[in-house]
């Protein structure tokens, strides 16, 4: 899945992330490459964390497991390091927001474990060669997040909301949408809801939970998907310490967004 | 995703092969509900296992994990008892198959954590409504699985070939199976490979190295998925005791097949 003996655009732009030169968000960055939601946790709440992402798999696809007190993740690209190669982290104590960090080599255990859960972003490119139209991008932002009133699947004492992500998109695009983003369930795949937000128990849209407003305007329709912060807000009932990435600013892999695209190719 | 307050097909099929009423295979009973391949291993081992899922998630779906030492599975149906609810199971003792069994319960240990997988039988309906031709389902066998010269990707310790299920379909039917497995990621998707088997360096379509012998007609084209026992065979390189559902006697689950096509219904 990777350009063999080439640097890629993603390696180069870690690399970048890596020597301090970015540490703005991903959006945009080393087009074409997936880039991954990351959780960093330690080794004796990796077994609750990946069941609950099995059982809300639509919400919280796993694309790669890290081993214990490894910084590395192969199979998301060569020579990453999961300490620095993010513009940005947010480090969780007792279950509650800490603080943001550029770099978290100082706070690395030997018992973390990486896990990379699956972004949305990672469909875009299809999105707009299919001609959709893409507010949010235009707008150079990531988009609404909204807590709903719809239980994830528990699993041990892993538990809370699913999270949501909203787009708005052109009635004449919804069609489109749904079926090129069922091509993609490791990113989310296709909507889990159209329209009324009320139905998710979501009272305004103007109040987003995370991310930034964007309303639908007249002749677009609403659009929400199951989104990664599911498992993280679940994993701050642990109340353990944990690292994310900060929003918006991604892990960005070796692997190419079309890879993601039913058919997958071969290993 | 259950019928609550009812009890279902999938329940009634369970409470029938604890009470010995059935030991055969599992294929086309409880129609309609998911079937799953199970892995019953010691939670020390887990990490690596659920790592190589990750990896190979085309091939290996994760559909639920269990907590270590439980032996239900609430999230794939209402009273599940891991130990007993399959019409048959294999023993690996220090990574070799030791013997098949009925029941597990003498075997069973407070560390095991059970994973299931997903199967492609949970897609038949879909294809059978789609008006494709399912030959190895009118012969009343699950069909070949060959090991191929690709190499899954490895994880930690866990290594080793990618193993396929083959079925042949008419070649009328081909983009209907394409278009209809690709709506089912979670029980291998669309198909990695078609027609040639020398391309996935299997030699010999007579031996198949699980399953039964099934040769495409003329007229109809090889179709080839990633198969969960690709997950087995890895499994198998660590030398450990583990036990598996024997082939064609699976989990039957309260899930309905249809929840698993994209779009996923909400929890």
């Amino acid at each position: 899945m990777t350009h063999e003996g080439v640097v890629s655009a993603a390696q180069r732009f870690r690399q970048a992330v890596r020597a301090g030169v970015h540490d703005g968000l991903t959006t945009g960055c080393a087009q074409g490459f997936v880039q991954a939601n990351l959780v960093l946790l330690p080794q004796r709440h990796a077994h609750d964390f990946l069941g609950f992402c099995a059982a809300n798999a639509a919400a919280c696809p796993v694309l790669a497991v890290g081993q214990p007190g490894d910084v590395s993740l192969p199979g998301l690209g060569e020579d990453i390091d999961l300490r620095r190669d993010l513009p940005g982290y947010h480090v969780y104590r007792g279950g509650r927001f800490s603080e943001a960090r550029r770099d978290v080599r100082d706070l690395w255990q030997d018992d973390l474990v990486g896990v990379a859960i699956g972004c949305w972003f990672s469909m875009e490119d299809a999105l707009r060669e299919a001609g959709v139209r893409l507010r949010h991008v235009e707008l150079g932002i990531q988009g609404p997040l909204f807590r709903t009133n719809v239980r994830a699947r528990s699993f041990g004492r892993m538990q809370g909301p699913l999270v949501v992500s909203m787009r708005p998109f052109r009635l004449a695009d919804v069609a489109t949408v749904r079926s090129v983003s069922a091509r993609y369930p490791r990113v989310h795949g296709a909507p889990i809801h159209e329209g009324d937000p009320a139905v998710l128990g979501i009272t305004d849209l103007h109040a987003p939970d995370f991310g930034e407003v964007l309303l639908p305007l007249p002749g677009e329709q609403a659009l929400y998907w199951g989104c990664g912060l599911t498992a993280v807000c679940a994993l701050q009932t642990l109340q353990i310490d944990f690292i994310t990435h900060a929003p918006g600013r991604m892990l960005v892999t070796d692997l190419l967004n079309q890879s993601l695209a039913e058919t997958e190719e071969l290993p």
